[in-house]
């Protein structure tokens, strides 16, 4: 049935990822949310489905697990709320949709679509977004759905320090434990990345991007924003060219510290590079993520080209990711 | 002094402005808005200041002019409200900042520059970022400030039409006329280009490029959105990269549909074919309008480089618009 190689890559957050202070069980619940979110999308490429619906689909399953920060697991405001970002771009039509700071959507990716697909506007946010929600329909879920205890303790955690947090920080499997009821050790010694700085921080989201049988693209990234968050930040997450992007070059789904892939403009300007420079995903891409290392921006992206190669390149210790295509094997992949 | 020739260029929204339908008391005025603006940043840029200082006094006078549709002459939300959008990029130290949605704020492109230059942020939107003006303690103004009765009729209008509405149309110097007190005539014939359609407004927004002595560009571009605006939408205006952008190689402000130049990373898209495909700022400038023009989207840019060089393409029917350079006469133009 195929006449483009089918391609799928997913994120699930980059940041300090210290193998030393995972756990194999904690290991094998995020490996397990990644490959069932991987499973998802790959189901709807391998029927004949679009990439719109496969990256939909693995962001979905990703929301819905309270491992990753977006959906259900997505971290606190300031204020103890849970205001999360979204964005979807069909690379083949040239649109895109998007969602910043709605709360109680069970899955704003799906409202990101809706922008895309019902609205002449590419970016809804706050107040009038939450509307849009209501006028749509689409799930909503209770405050209690989306509270989960190690986030609201790294809330508390980061308003003791006063500052907002990094999502995968070293210190986040200690927090874990007090839900998932692991037992592991967790040492006294403060490493050097405990410190967090507030510039530093956010690394969380998801994303995934496809290549379906047509060649056609597409890119979805999620996000729960920023522990401890305040005066309405808004990332790039729900912006399309920074931190999502999609065309009929590439489609790109990008995760890390937020203001430094809007500096960069990160996720068009793989797009451009390609375009321009006329080089490939993987070239393009990772001059990317060296721009971002200049500018000293911490974090990663998954990229696929219409046909079908796979990019997934990051300069933090880890990056949460998986990826299947045609003629691949499946990987699910934490360290660098 | 100059090591460098300084330049400036700004820009007062574009749209369908139909010479025969504008009288010349009313040039006039646009062009004295113009014209104050202007000199404002130019007076900095000759004394030898920054880029960025005269971006922001040349929009400071923008947004103070009733007939630009950003501060002072902002249009009206649906719920009659006025909510302005602003962003700024300094091209040296390569940062940025921005508003969406501020209310009673009499500068909002001063807010944007206290979120660059105060925070770890680039982007704060609604509440918060009222909030962050109060803390910020920047000037603001009573809702009275920004009411103007032509902006109101363009509301009740398209409350009436339900449509969102151009903010350069052809029906505007009829509105303006009742403020203005000019007598001119208004046909009774509707032109194509009333009937409005959702997918062609908001063609309205205020903008400065600059390049200083040394060489160092800034952009900052501010608006008072969409008449009629709902749900929350944010436009390319305050969002590095699609609206306003600033590096080493350009200074980029747009004017037009804003959901196109979101889709076409329009700002950023010009540096990206100077770096890329090592080509001139006019051609890569008029590149990225031709793709503007190829998606369906309508209105124009200003963009500068470290010479000193200008460019100000737009593919609608007039752009307000003004330049100056050190070798180079004054300019302040409405039509093609």
């Amino acid at each position: 049935m195929s006449e483009n190689k089918i391609a799928l890559a997913i994120h699930g957050g980059a940041g300090t990822i210290l193998k030393s202070r995972m756990t194999a069980e904690l290991e094998n619940e995020y490996r397990g949310g990644l490959r069932t979110a991987l499973e998802a999308g790959w189901e709807i490429l391998l029927n004949g489905g679009t990439s719109l619906d496969a990256v939909e689909a693995a962001v979905v399953e990703l929301e819905n697990c309270a491992l990753f920060n977006a959906g259900k697991g997505s971290v606190f405001t300031h204020d103890g709320k849970n205001e999360m970002d979204a964005s979807m771009m069909d690379g083949a039509a040239h649109k895109a949709g998007a969602v910043a700071f709605v709360r109680n959507v069970k899955n704003p990716i799906r409202l990101a679509r809706l922008v895309m697909e019902r609205t002449e506007h590419i970016l809804l946010a706050g107040d009038g977004a939450n509307e849009f929600a209501r006028e749509m329909n689409v799930e909503s879920a209770a405050d209690e759905y989306f509270f989960t205890d190690f986030r609201y303790q790294q809330l508390l955690e980061a308003r003791t320090r006063g500052t907002v947090q990094l999502d995968h920080a070293t210190d986040e499997p200690q927090l874990i434990e007090e839900i998932a009821g692991f037992k592991f050790q967790v040492s006294n010694e403060k490493p050097e990345t405990l410190n967090l700085k507030p510039e530093i921080k956010n690394l969380g989201t998801v994303g995934a991007v496809a290549s379906d049988w047509r060649g056609n693209l597409a890119a979805a990234t999620s996000t729960g924003g920023m522990t401890n968050k305040k005066f309405g930040r808004i990332g790039d997450t729900p912006v399309v060219g920074l931190g999502n992007y999609a065309d009929e070059t590439c489609a790109v789904s990008c995760t890390g510290h937020g203001e430094y892939f809007m500096r960069a403009v990160a996720a068009f300007d793989v797009s451009a590079r390609m375009k321009y420079k006329q080089i490939g995903l993987r070239e393009a891409s990772f001059e990317t993520i060296g721009r971002l290392t200049s500018l000293g921006g911490e974090g990663g992206m998954i990229a696929v080209d219409s046909q079908g190669n796979l990019s997934l390149p990051f300069n933090s210790e880890g990056m949460y990711r998986a990826h299947i295509s045609e003629d691949g094997d499946t990987e699910v992949l934490i360290y660098a």
